[in-house]
């Protein structure tokens, strides 16, 4: 039998809200603290992460931005040209060329981060703030200029089909906290107190071969982490989280939660989160490096009142 | 006399045309280059960048995206709410709140970089290439995932108020060759090959205190870069060039130019450019550092076809 | 002493409580009733209005669509080309050019209609229904669609400019019920049950000549309706409301109510309102033809849970 | 043998241009005429038309905006809450809601008018003009504010599938210009000079009933005019056409031309054409009068270099 690819047990109702009481990170750095985990990535651990700069290599972490629908991306992004060099410039050269983008901030098929006023639950944003601090016009708490400033520090990959020795992670297959400590064992790593923890199931991997398919919990689903893990990255330290995927496990393996992995990291444990990273690229760098450890720098979009923001985290070797 | 506050002689068209084919990299980097300058930046350059770190503090060069109509904004961004926490989410918690993000990517209210398809002078874009090649439907060549994996490397911090003792250079004012050789003097600094060049006039510092203004060729004008400074950031192969206000002096000091300086940078040398960064958090460190060269990490959104891009740089000390 | 250029004396907050009671229409057409006052237009009025048809001629009531920010446009709609001609059609000719536009749907510069939900009053919609029936998705009641089958009838122009024999009304006056029989006896008209009237202040002929100005309640204002024409529009019964601005007096002549006009018409009338229109081609065909009736014929577009609407209301003679 | 699921024979190249110049009205009304069709509906078919309004009725001719993204809805448009009740009003009540729409102007799952500069043929729009006159920032020749003053008059049903005794046309069925002047025999109907051409095919009976499908040419295609019809639209100077797919037969019945109905109708012919009207209502008030010519009111919103217009056309009864 083969444990990786066995759905870990049903978490009840009643479990999972000890889980978010174990986790949680409410009061941890004061009553109006909006930084959450990221107050765990201190200067000493950017200095160590520049200290990882050896080759110079560097790489993006993002997906292309999708102007078009499908199964994972119901609400594609527009690019649209505003101004092509067939418009003279008043008063002479040069011409210039203009576009315009417009995208929602969070969705599966574009690589983000969420802030934390992005989720609430039952009725409580992380830190105990209330949902209605997010208004029509945009979130009066935890939005994402909390992290303007950037997130710079040490990146480091679990690269879970490496280590199952298969392409990527089917839909609904969990990642347990047991799991991740054997990719840490393989890969020589161990996630640490300010870490950016990188997570790869090869979503993206499984998307360009077998092409798009609607990882909801309303579709097929998604591979992600076992609730389970979150009191390893709880333990651990972790700052950040950027999967692949969207860190979920789809279907839930939660009563009652759809969104458990969601719910534990944002609104439990304030942890600096993103979604839909794209590590096809680093791996490669990572296996001619032979490392998985690396500097890495990212900074949302400085919108004030925003939920989430695109970006593009960038990997230094 | 101050010379800092008279502006230089005005350069004949003939001239400015020299002046292009002098600083051109046209066929340097072979035909179909699309990295322009940024091929001066190096490994080793991001290896010596990385050493800058040393306290660990971070700062955005960004100004906050702006929703409001405004005499240097006359095409607002757009930031819209697409959910709150008033939605349910399908079978069970927790909730979340998402927005959505509308806006140009070039404009004098908001930080972005330039692709290099971005200007065409008298028909041509960097290198030679046909305008025509960027369609209504997007960039066909040199769009702005040609910086897809960032840009890291050495910033040096050109203050020029600093070094003016004023606050800020007024409207029209143009920074020469020599002042800028005058500025690395007193900073103890010196533009080298594949630096990041951050360039200060005090645009925002101006904005903030005096309110917005109408800073294009058809308003007030600003402060910027004298077309003479072009052949000292040619030979020192700097690699790229991040203003406060978007580099140009306008009223333009060229015949028949409005925007000789995007000329220049972009059409003649290839030049990472971007604009609009905000340095008014940056000096604070500084000044408090004593030091004006930092490691930096800037990173496009990854839009396939597009001239330009939001961005949010991070200076790393 | 011209009284027309006298602004009637100011209402109390509890007057206008007592206004918004005597005019209120909650309950009248039932508990869930979403169509208000177009409930008076019924199909012999509709037959009447296409008897006005006698001559063919017929014209726009709308502004063009604004893209341009001003003082009256902060939110400029975005009107981008999607695809000019210079895209191949595959596998063959013709080619196709499309374009995009983003706009709001309220807003002084553009002509719209507003839809029941867009308006509350201390925490009650028309009809005595909850505010909170607007979600961050969009109105669950009362939506704009309640007019999708259009609104056709007969236009009654009140041109308010001509009865005083100036080319506008300056912002603040206020137009009263006393003032709008007076503008009927000399127009030979009088509102009836079930009409559409339009009501002119000659907002856009001043625009047009002067230049846009800032005419909310913070800046100079506009001149409108005095609260004390609602009783008149209340008993005549008129169905619809097209103003050319948006029909209200402001600075307001309520203690404690920016928008008075709005609260009785929607909230308490349950009045089919639109804003913005544009008259100015309208009374060059009313002053050759010599009439100020007209069939008019208007539909929003066709937007699900929307609180208004673009549109182009067009009158015929 | 069942005529009507038969494929009237393939068109050849040289055919269609011989057929093109027949229907084109180039220079009919003048080398820069921008109504094209629309010369033909004079005033007395207005008033004609207004003869029709017999009992009152209206209904609307337009699908709901559509914002899933589907088969046939590859750009969705977006509608967004920019404001709900949450947000109090400076200076006191009352409130308002308010909301954006952004969409493109055209596609398949959306009632829209074409402009005549929305189709190119062989490097000509309608009347030889230049595709280059769509410039980036939209166009500046014919466009949809060509319509500005709407379009009213006489609307004429030809319902085939009511004809056909099916429930709809299947995808590549055509309808023949013999067939048309079958449908207005059984009708008792005929399209006459100046007249709305209602043109259904149940596109939209069968969508909703079937679920959406890819219409394109890339996809299964859809149920239109045969081009051999055209000549007949032309000879009786039918001014507009209102289908409900895009009126066309898809795949296209002619070689190298896969949208030969749109090079005719609008490249040629000038014709005020939509596209994606919405019947089904319409139908219903049509049998219970037993008529199928109605007053058509419908205006394009008023948008300068606009290629085209979302609507909602109304017919009167």
């Amino acid at each position: 039998m083969n444990q990786h690819n066995t759905i870990p047990g049903f978490v009840s109702a009643a479990q999972f809200d000890t889980l978010f009481e174990r986790v949680s990170n409410w009061g941890r750095w004061g009553p109006d603290d909006e930084k959450g985990t990221l107050n765990y990535l201190q200067p000493e651990h950017i200095l160590a992460s520049a200290a990882l700069v050896k080759s110079g290599r560097h790489v993006s972490l993002s997906l292309p931005i999708n102007t078009v629908a499908g199964p994972d991306n119901p609400h594609p992004s527009i690019h649209h040209m505003v101004k092509t060099h067939d418009i003279p410039t008043k008063h002479g050269e040069p011409r210039f060329a203009g576009d315009y983008l417009g995208s929602e901030l969070h969705g599966d098929s574009r690589t983000h981060i969420d802030a934390l006023c992005h989720v609430s639950y039952k009725g409580r944003l992380y830190n105990g703030k209330l949902p209605a601090s997010v208004t029509s016009r945009g979130a009066t708490l935890m939005d994402i200029t909390a992290y303007v400033h950037g997130i710079a520090g040490r990146g480091v990959l679990l690269d879970v089909p490496r280590f199952r020795k298969v392409k990527w992670l089917e839909p609904g297959e969990a990642v347990t906290a047991e799991e991740i400590q054997a990719v840490e064992k393989v890969q020589g790593v161990r996630l640490s107190e300010g870490d950016i923890c990188l997570f790869r199931t090869g979503h993206h991997r499984r998307r360009l071969e077998l092409g798009a398919w609607n990882n909801s919990c309303e579709g097929e689903g998604q591979a992600g982490l076992h609730v389970n893990a979150m009191p390893l990255l709880h333990e651990r330290k972790v700052a950040v989280f950027f999967p692949d995927g969207d860190g979920e496990t789809v279907p839930s393996n939660v009563e009652g939660v759809p969104y458990p992995v969601h719910a534990l990291q944002i609104a439990a444990m304030g942890m600096a989160c993103a979604d839909s990273l794209q590590f096809e690229e680093l791996i490669e760098v990572c296996e001619e490096e032979q490392r998985w450890t690396f500097m890495v720098v990212a900074a949302p979009l400085r919108l004030p009142r925003g939920t989430g923001s695109l970006f593009n985290p960038i990997a230094i070797f």
